[in-house]
């Protein structure tokens, strides 16, 4: 499978008009605004007392998990059922590829039964591409993560939280720690903060969890934390993703705690205002201590909030793109 | 955790409506009454061409289950969708608790996307009450069986079923048979039962399947069946927890049969019109005979059908009680 | 349990309407052609933008499945869902059957659930049968495939899908090719057919892969596959059940291919508007080619599209005669 970047034209009707989901790369800031501004009408959707919308009504979102994400799989889930959907979860791992069937048939097959959205999780970067360009021309495809390459719905609902607590993203220094190398959120965060006008994204790790093109995208590098984190209006942390590391490429989690650890007294050397995020699951104490992330700065709750609103939007933009009937 | 029973002050609002259902003890008779005749209105819903009100629309009601129960799963989960909630289940053993996060952080991360309901299956006592307690201030918690402690809702389910068929509870004498120490709902049954004034309650087992504190919780100790079972109203069997018994503490199967099995021959000691249930499912031949569990007097499918209405009594009640705003 | 064909007593009402779905055997042609019928008034609902109808709403769909099946557990999950119906998927060799309690008793608490449908997949042939016969008055059976035995639904999406590409069944000579022997859908194909009028059904196996009473089912056996495919109308391929077979009937798939795989060079024999149907999973290269099965005259994944439609017109006919009252 390819791993470079789809080009708008997979993503985007002939109007500029969302159909899949698959990566930040090559969309238009009009885009992602657009998702941010449909989100904001959803997240009113959670606070009121019946929190669905009919938008869905009658179609049938298909969670195809290659990998198992249970806390993806849920926000996704509940999405879909707030947008009244059908929800068919399939486990892939056990399913009827296990009975010899290739994967283009199973997909056709459940393009066959008249599903109107894939939201894929794969482990291989660009699976979900793979699939929106030469298996389904009338179901909309999002990618819900794979590999290292690309989580944009995590992006988009980090851009939300953002733009909710700062007001937008003019000449906002956004700062991201930790393990860029295998985050597949990293790459969707700094072309999503760097299309929508962020003065600088900065990351903050060790060499040895840097990927090699990563200045390539337009971020700043930074090996040691507080020089790093100096007048950052906004810091992300990257979960350090423990069961894909080789326990070569860094030494313990004490060692990195000590070195990039987020906690109250270093988030001194950043701005006054800073919000603090992470994506969850948090290891606390690795990349984030406790107190922080429960205190005051910490916005990682109304992240999590914000995304089933994000997930809404996408969701129901892709349908209502797929549905104008342009190719 | 605390084995502790809750006190009234975390399962009630001030105005005292319920808006946590984790224990019978300390609850008022007036409560219990008032899910009892909100499961009537249900339980006719049950018999209708439509089975489903929308009480719950728009509400989202999460299945946690710490350990595995189809059967209590499946109830609640047609409970929710009769009220028109929608249903996650998450299953806590495969989820991402296995990635380190903490117990804490998972369940804030669900209450960050506006669910309303937890319903709680732990092997752990007071593992219900502790999340209420500590974690979610605006999220109802329903305990569906904490390890010994309780199961309330099973024992509500017994309480509609012996109002059903005997009209109340005064004058009543209740026989419970089997094995109380490892039992979930004993303690919870007894509670329930002297709350809404029963006569007596007995519990029979050898003294081996009895806590040490039995006495105390107001019920009449018994260790042979026949003098156990004079004249009762209602004879109720225990599921015989064979997976969670060391073998020291009963000979056999056949043995417990053969001491404290019940059969018809031996329910001719009871009251003529005595009900005969059982919480399910049955090892028939161990702690009821075949015969005695499909016969007249046996109302053990009743108390199925009845605990849907029960569950939809409890969780819509609770929701109610959330959104009365009394904290 | 029996392997007899059920009578028509068990599926029908006294009336003659479907209450059951659980072999094509001693089905009028009227009431395969009445499936049929409804089915094709919801294949237009596949094409709308809003899937669902409010046929079963507020009843409850319970998939029972014996043994996994991904596949067709989705698409009865999907044609409940599009019905409005609940769905609960019961995972039975993960449940309470395996704390001791019997077949019957789990499911006479699913029934007493007031749950209107049940959904059988299970190894042994006449599974679904006994389970009509012998346990739920009030319930309606269908038959996701038993053994060997049957598998009606899937004959009657490929009955429709004939219908559809030929106008009819009049005069027809359809070919069945491959393992007869181990194919749940063969036998209730060939039912289907002959009750429907096709002028001839042909089966095409080694006669390793045939069962001893093939020919008393009313097929014409050829063990060589080009005389079998002459002049045939429609050529229907059986999945090779890899995993069922044992090694010494069969010498190889390469071996397989060479003798009875389908391709276009093959279907030269057939008659030139020949339509080629399979019921998934495929095994490309052994039982059928890859060009073929992609190619025009394939309508493999229509019959997935109808599957969905003849799925509801059969939940929907049997809720439907289990409410008419008769008995």
């Amino acid at each position: 499978m390819t791993t470079e970047p789809p080009s708008s034209e997979v993503q985007l009707t002939p109007g500029g008009r969302l159909r899949h989901f698959l990566a930040i790369e090559n969309l238009p800031r009009s885009l992602l605004t657009e998702i941010l501004d449909t989100a904001a009408g959803f997240v009113s959707v959670g606070d009121r007392s019946v929190k669905n919308v009919p938008l869905l009504r009658g179609k049938t979102s298909v969670n195809l998990f290659f990998e198992p994400s249970t806390r993806t799989r849920t926000t996704f889930e509940l999405a879909a059922k707030r947008l009244s959907a059908d929800v068919l979860n399939m486990d892939i791992a056990h399913s009827a590829t296990s009975k010899g069937e290739s994967l283009l048939d199973m997909l056709r097959n459940l393009e066959a039964m008249a599903s109107d959205l894939f939201v894929v999780r794969h482990a291989d970067s660009g699976a979900a591409h793979f699939i929106a360009r030469h298996v389904t021309p009338n179901v909309a495809i999002i990618n819900a993560g794979d590999g290292r390459h690309a989580h944009p719905t995590q992006a988009m609902l980090d851009m939300y939280t953002i733009r909710h607590y700062k007001g937008g993203f003019e000449g906002l220094t956004v700062a991201i720690v930790g393990d860029v190398l295998h985050s597949r959120v990293a790459r969707s965060q700094i072309n999503a903060l760097l299309t929508l006008g962020a003065e600088e994204v900065r990351v903050i790790a060790p060499r040895t969890l840097l990927p090699a093109d990563v200045e390539a995208l337009g971020a700043r590098v930074f090996t040691e934390l507080e020089p790093g984190l100096r007048d950052a209006d906004v810091v992300m942390a990257l979960r350090l993703q423990r069961e894909r590391m080789q326990s070569a490429l860094l030494p313990s989690e004490g060692e990195f705690y000590r070195l990039y650890g987020l906690n109250e007294d270093r988030l001194r050397h950043a701005h006054p205002q800073a919000i603090v995020m992470h994506p969850g699951p948090m290891n606390r104490g690795v990349e984030i201590d406790s107190g922080l992330a429960d205190g005051e700065r910490s916005v990682i709750l109304h992240q999590v909030t914000f995304g089933i609103a994000v997930r809404m939007a996408v969701m129901s933009m892709c349908v209502s793109g797929q549905e104008s009937g342009e190719v």
